[in-house]
């Protein structure tokens, strides 16, 4: 067993700040790293230490393997915890840590290799009896191919990059006239993207619902899962809205979600926090997405209707502790809604707005939650993501909750930059997300049915 | 039964802003109320109109009946919430919104004048069958009543004014020989600040810790108790710090606690939040102290191990809506603590400071709760209380949420004005306050230890 007594922090802005609390809150002792430009960020200022890793380009500090290590080295931390985004799901820099025998908090390098190639990840699925959506074996080598599976699977259909994310490498193709065309797209994208072309094909549900399930596992070979999480108010597959549990979901969906879930934990040994990302179709069919293999932005809305907390699972696991509690301890209380406050501009396609932050109010009060980097007189940076806040609400029952967020949006106050909160208002006071009948498509149809465009 | 669309909040800073709170949640549109200096304040810009009722006087502003129901009237509210303070425990005022029709939410005026005076309360709780402090039937007349009284219960006692509080025309004798001075120092200064000389004798409980009851009552005849809260942390009877619930009580005092509570909600029919106020002996022998008939400044605490919202309960109440749910759906979920800030200096016998708030960072993340009025730039003012902001934290057990209260209060960043806040992270880290073994005693016994004298 590690006794973990300090922690660095691969990472900035609000996660890196959530981690140091964590770790405060465990008598843990914290190290930040980083870049020039980040010398005012609030994970700096609340950090034990803090040491400068590089300049503001990304290989250069939050990607730079030997950087971030040297600084472990030398500040003594026995862990790293990488946050989400940069090295969290970076196998190569886990074998790293390894070598210079510091626990990174997460899974081991090889689970990560195992679910970040997403071919690996479908047949791992497949091998635990998780449903995947019908699509090809394997990798599509020819154009030839792509027709007989795109027949056998019938249209639409979805091309894929193997290394893709982000929408990158990805084609809807309803016909099989236009396969050619979205086939070849499809695998240019994917090589200037990845530098790896290659493909697969899967059925397209249309009008999708983003579900995903939380799980914890620790070392002994114990694993829950944490209920699930609705992510489908997304602009271009970017989550922005996230709601734990689902309210519109039958009993019997939830359960087979569940052991679905906690199967495929088992069935990979899954270590640390991770999440099994679904899409469902109008019958409540899901088909396995990806696994991702580290805290997530949404984990709030878990903690606050479990009362786990999941950074400090996450540590205790990376000290070979048992998990501290057990499936059946678990209850769902309440509903929680997160809303991702992004430093960007509707009006001009959502581009990202850098700048100095002149006022500041966040909204407080009973079952308001906020998680955030930035404060009053502090410069957003353009160099980065540009979500600046999460403002977490937690009610009796998803009805409190959503009066909570408007009330929390109409409260914000975030003078000298603009920001998509009365966009996210627009979206929280719309009545397909009031009535609870929405789907990923409902973004883009607000953005078609006003001056968003 | 009242439909409530509008409320007046006879009320400022923090309480206000958290009425407005619940008012928004439950779409119903507030007015705000303020003295001519309170135009900064947070309870003024967050209200959908507000209205100024005098200068800073509290008799010309805050306290005038006439100006407030001018504006209840002129904004056209249904009902009055008076937070705590101020006219909160006013019958006459009560009185005076029932001649114009306007709801005052909180029990009735008869009630109010009932538990307001302490020694028709004790009365009603002795009929009610609540366990007193041995002492007097009545009010002491003369000298030799007082010798006599204060045999029969025995030394050491204690002479209270019967329109006392804030410690006011209170006096502790040991001894017989001292009985004369005490008595009549307690009745000149139960004079010279209530202009009523009356007293009581009670025996004088030695270290007694500070437990509360919380209940709620509505029209229907219904009524709950919401468990006990710990406010034993008290310089000169004002409360600092409080939690729930109370660890360190044997389930059987528990028990007695909540079914004398109920019993006497149900004996005086009590309706809207109430708190019954008990001293603790060692050996957990409990004793009536006082009801307060408003919402109490350490509500909060109760909301998060309960997750019931006290302050829109009330309004529903008011509306004359049976409670939201039975005394069998409440459970306990973990331990909450809440930190009172003030801003004041601990250097000078913790004299109210005034200012501008230059710099401010509320500490935030996952169970912590941030209930204030206060933002980057407010003028501090130095006609009212303090009491500048409250951190409330929630975590599954008293040490998780006392790990996060100190996270809290190592992370909270208030420049410009002298606060409070490193004294309260003394008494946190006091080994009594960790162990959980102290009583009322506990800052007396900090202070007389260290500078602060």
């Amino acid at each position: 067993m590690t006794m973990i007594q300090k922690v660095l922090i691969a990472n900035r802005g609000e996660i890196a700040v959530r981690i140091i609390r964590a770790c405060r809150e465990l008598n843990i002792k914290t190290v930040a790293v980083y870049a020039t430009v980040d010398r005012d960020s609030l994970h700096v200022k609340l950090a034990d230490e803090a040491i400068c890793i590089g300049d503001h380009r990304l290989e250069n500090s939050y990607l730079n393997h030997n950087a971030i290590l040297q600084a472990a080295v030398n500040t003594q931390v026995q862990a790293i915890h990488p946050g989400f985004g940069f090295l969290s799901e970076n196998a190569d820099f886990v074998r790293a840590c390894e070598r210079v025998g510091i626990t990174f908090i997460g899974p081991s390098a090889d689970l990560i290799d195992k679910m970040g190639d997403k071919q690996t990840a479908r047949e791992t699925m497949i091998a635990a009896g998780v449903p995947i959506v019908p699509g090809s074996k394997g990798l599509i080598h020819d154009l030839a191919q792509a027709y007989q599976v795109a027949k056998e699977i019938g249209y639409p259909v979805l091309i894929k990059a193997t290394a893709g994310g982000g929408g990158k490498g990805m084609r809807v193709c309803y016909d099989a006239s236009l396969l050619e065309d979205a086939f070849n797209q499809a695998r240019q994208e994917a090589f200037n993207a990845f530098n790896n072309a290659d493909v697969y094909i899967e059925k397209f549900v249309e009008g999708p619902r983003h579900i995903e399930i939380q799980i914890l596992g620790d070392k002994h070979g114990n694993s829950v899962h944490l209920f699930e999480r609705e992510c489908s108010v997304q602009r271009n597959n970017q989550k922005m809205i996230e709601e734990a549990p689902v309210q519109n979901l039958s009993s019997k969906t939830r359960k087979k979600l569940y052991d679905v879930a906690t199967k495929a934990a088992k069935q990979v040994q899954y270590v640390s926090a991770g999440t099994l990302e679904f899409i469902m179709d109008k019958d409540e069919n899901f088909y396995f997405i990806e696994m991702n293999t580290r805290i997530q932005v949404e984990h709030p809305v878990t903690e606050l209707i479990t009362g786990v907390d999941i950074v400090k699972e996450q540590i205790r696991i990376a000290e070979g502790k048992p998990l501290s509690f057990k499936q059946s301890d678990l209850k769902i209380n309440g509903h929680a809604i997160e809303i991702r406050v992004n430093a960007e501009d509707p009006d001009q396609g959502f581009r990202p707005m850098a700048g100095t932050l002149n006022g500041l109010h966040f909204p407080g009060g009973n079952g308001v939650r906020i998680d955030s980097f930035v404060y009053q007189g502090y410069k957003i940076l353009p160099f980065y993501d540009s979500m600046i806040a999460k403002v977490i609400v937690h009610g009796s029952n998803r009805d409190e909750a959503m009066e909570k967020a408007i009330r929390c949006l109409e409260e914000i106050d975030l003078d000298g930059i603009k920001t998509n909160v009365d966009f996210q208002l627009e979206i929280l006071l719309n009545q397909k997300f009031q009535d609870n009948v929405y789907d990923t498509t409902l973004v883009q149809t607000l953005l078609k049915g006003d001056k968003h465009v």
